[in-house]
């Protein structure tokens, strides 16, 4: 089959570890792109641009939508967030594994666009109030943050059933382990169009 | 989360590979109800009644089908194979992954009847070449089988895009390696009930 890319979406609410189970598994899985998304959002201490985020102005952003330029945005917090294309086609063609951490407004986007492409992991806390222990206790984000990412949360939570696997971040190992499996899963994804190539190959060798 | 089971389905030609890849398997992906099949078709040299099929007449079978025991059947080489539905559920309300190795009309049957707990994997070589090669040299089929599973094979390829994700047995241990990572990944998958379940907990706690 020719080396064509899949894609994983991880979601879940700020604090239920995404961030931390990506990092921690990128010795294991494999060559893969990091989607990086651009934000209108001020960067936080140490937080660097292209790294962490591609940091731009509002106006920049919105030229860029008009331009179709993005798989998908949001707002969130009143700030846009969204994934440029190019990088993404490009990482597919060279038949990586494109990990997107996104929101539940991305994934339904996105899966519209390329679902035939896609695998999706929702990452989450045991509770409600061990997310908010969790959020309160990383000391980056004031009262105000920490109340509106519980506000998000309860809404992201119901989108659940969305999604294809569901981690459960209370063990970090063992959620590390299952977020393993998933990503080399998500690498077996094959869309539809490698699909049907493949079997027209397979019949004819 | 109440420990509900899952479903992995495993399709793909005779010859691929399938059983090879379970049985391997079994030591590293943790336990698991490996769904026997009832078939009326001959046991072959070695087979078992209650390990490696029940084997039953045709009477038995299509009486057990009209009393709807059956979660799928289907009709293959002349013969009834179907999978009883009440090890399933026993399996399943006691938090196991279910493994069904079942064909291309089994997996679409029970996609429409319990779709929201299976992830499938289609299993296959990477040539049509090679699973006529691999047919041969196991030696247990004669001329007329191996071309009826040919013929099988060729129709059975044309459904692989119904599937989660694919695996091209070629070298065997990378295709274990994605087998095990699909096995674990498959008990991630929750079904919708207990997936609005957890919702409902995990807001109030």
């Amino acid at each position: 089959m020719h080396d064509f890319g899949a894609i994983l979406i991880v979601s879940g609410p700020s604090g239920a570890g995404k961030s931390s189970l990506i990092k921690a598994a990128k010795e294991q899985i494999g060559d893969f792109y990091f989607s990086i998304s651009t934000t209108t959002r001020a960067p936080r201490k140490g937080e660097r641009d292209g790294i962490d985020y591609f940091f731009v102005d509002k106006k920049t952003f919105e030229r860029d939508i008009k331009a179709g330029d993005f798989l998908e945005y949001a707002q969130v917090h009143g700030n846009y967030y969204g994934t440029s294309l190019k990088p993404v086609k490009k990482a597919l063609k060279a038949g990586k594994l494109v990990i997107f951490d996104i929101d539940v407004q991305g994934h339904a986007i996105a899966r519209e666009r390329m679902g035939d492409l896609i695998t999706s992991v929702f990452v989450t806390t045991p509770s409600l109030s061990e997310l908010e222990r969790r959020l309160k206790s990383r000391g980056t984000d004031d009262g105000e943050i920490v109340r509106k990412r519980i506000q998000n949360a309860l809404v992201e939570i119901e989108y659940m059933t969305a999604y294809d696997f569901l981690i459960i971040n209370d063990d970090f190992e063992k959620a590390l382990d299952s977020f393993i499996a998933v990503a080399k899963a998500a690498r077996l994804k094959k869309g539809r169009k490698q699909t049907l190539s493949f079997i027209n190959r397979w019949r004819e060798s």
